[in-house]
């Protein structure tokens, strides 16, 4: 049975693994709110599940929990930042706060962003600028493990990409999205279950598509540099699929290209993982009054929210609504950890003499 | 059997064309360029064969071919645009020129455009940054043809997004896509060859995925306001169609949402069609050296059209390569027109008296 942990009780527990780790205070705090806010929100695959990646990025060097990012060259609307090998968390703050300085001084920041490392959900960053009338953007590239169409090698990430528009409701629309078909951590799922995935996920070593998910997974930790995930719109053209991987290869220019830092293709090879982002502000005062324009935006979502519903179907979402929900009630019942994820817990506990009773 | 008319003429016609539907010929020479430049990259969906659209559209009052744009708000990095009904090719290069002398000033620039037109291939206006060392974006509306996750309402359009990054070969790095899995016309071919189409381009009035295209079309031209494209991705969440939605509905509120305009549901109702765009240019020098940028960008492409290739396979493509290819080849051979888009220039050359003999 999945337990249901106090938001603040996982948080301070987090913190303390990750300072059992070798993050200083400060950095444990904030990387243990980038891991719990995920699995208040639902997001499990960018939750406190990943504490043991973290650790491996620390000892495999990937990672320095001490490290400090460095701006390289900055404009009025620009900045090239160097993460310096720091925690992702660390780094994203640190740049999407410029961002979002430059948008309040001059209407716009952006920031490109090499030698970082793994940032938690795109949104978390992205939201910041939401919550202060401005268009939020964080992107990211990451390991490799997605095949450009017609291709079948690992050269490309996840790449996810968020958007956030500030709207009058109470959240703003946030689309926080990978740009393959699915995260990995779906198809762990499938195996788990011991189930076959559609067509659309991924391909096998000859770039062709299987749905055989034990096979798949074999093949994707072999050292075979073949198969992998596909991007929104799966194989070849017919589903729009070479649309998906422009906007993951979109994604690494914008983080890898500018920032002359590594795309997910050369990540986790040589000094740090190299991990490269992009963010961005733009304020909406640069168009208009930004109530008008929020309530304008939230008029546009709630016609949306009213359209003609699918057989069946009980309600259109807006993105950004189910992860508000889940949060919600995480805050009132406690955040949902599954089993896997409380053994794990439970072993950082002994592991560094950590309390955990939940 | 399909003619190839040599790219200047073609130009020259279509511009006589639009100046006897009312164009001046300066806006009718911008348009006509926009066109033939979409026939020339084998996008025919965007070209000559739009005539009759962009006719209907003055006849019915949507498009005004004298009217202008006008600046309603500018700040130093952003710009409020009203098109004033104008030609969206007129309204387009106003705006992408706003963007890119602000980009060139300050280092980025944004215009949210409403009460627009069609404005032809997105690309055209985002390269135009490109060209300039910029990153270009180019975005907008459309009328309604597709319906959200979970939906069964015609409520949004193909909403396309187009990014263009500066790279150090022959061309940029260009990304312009329908954020629906298929643009309408493809849908069209379908119906002439009497096929079924792919599960995954579109639902029936029950919001259910449908392959029998006779019946779609049927449906889609009746006054049912149900049934529509889906979004890349398809129908439902398996294989990230509520992703695919999310761009398109982020079209909508970059374009309609901050420019106070009407989102694609509201299109075509009222004054002017009122499609709405949205457009940027951020400089790389913003970043660092532009030259060493590219060459860094053009690095990545490399790398990626070097990776290995799906069984059967023989190249990997990068976004804007196909239509450069085929640009390159109507400008020495001509510009390819099939048949029914031969028949229409025929019959507009009569109308307006316009020899017309390739």
């Amino acid at each position: 049975m999945d337990a249901r942990v106090k938001y603040d009780e996982l948080t301070e527990f987090t913190t303390k693994v990750l300072e059992g780790m070798g993050y200083p205070r400060e950095n444990a705090e904030l990387t243990a709110w980038v891991l719990v806010e995920a699995d208040a929100r639902g997001i499990s695959s960018h939750g406190v599940g990943r504490l043991d990646f973290y650790e491996k990025n620390i000892k495999g060097g990937f990672a320095v929990p001490t490290a400090k990012p460095t701006i390289v060259r900055e404009t009025g609307v620009g900045a090239l930042i160097d993460g310096n090998h720091a925690v992702g968390s660390v780094v994203a703050k640190f740049a999407m706060e410029k961002c979002i300085e430059k948008a309040e001084k001059v209407g716009a920041g952006f920031a490109t962003v090499r030698n970082s490392n793994h940032f938690g959900m795109a949104g978390l960053w992205a939201e910041k600028a939401a919550a202060r009338d401005q268009i939020g953007m964080s992107f990211t590239n990451t390991r490799i493990c997605a095949i450009p169409t017609f291709g079948r090698q690992r050269i490309l990430g996840t790449n996810p990409v968020c958007v956030a528009i500030p709207a009058a409701g109470k959240i703003p629309f946030m689309l926080d999205m990978a740009t393959t078909t699915v995260a990995h951590g779906k198809i762990e799922v499938y195996e788990r279950r011991d189930a076959e995935m559609p067509l659309g996920w991924v391909v096998d070593e000859r770039g062709v598509g299987t749905t055989d998910t034990k096979a798949f997974q074999k093949l994707f930790w072999s050292k075979s540099p073949d198969g992998g995930h596909l991007f929104l719109g799966g194989e070849g053209e017919e589903l729009g699929g070479h649309n998906g991987y422009g906007l993951g290869l979109l994604v690494d220019l914008l983080c890898a290209g500018l920032s002359m830092g590594r795309w997910s293709y050369r990540t986790f090879s040589g000094t740090g993982s190299g991990i490269a982002h992009f963010f961005g502000a733009i304020h909406l005062s640069n168009f208009g009054d930004p109530a008008e324009i929020k309530k304008h935006v939230e008029g546009i979502l709630e016609e949306v929210r009213g359209s003609h519903r699918a057989e069946g179907q009980e309600r259109i979402y807006i993105h950004g609504e189910k992860e508000s929900e889940a949060h919600a009630r995480s805050l009132r019942e406690g955040v949902e950890v599954d089993d896997s994820c409380m053994a794990l817990l439970r072993g950082y506990g002994k592991k560094f003499g950590i309390p955990f009773t939940p």
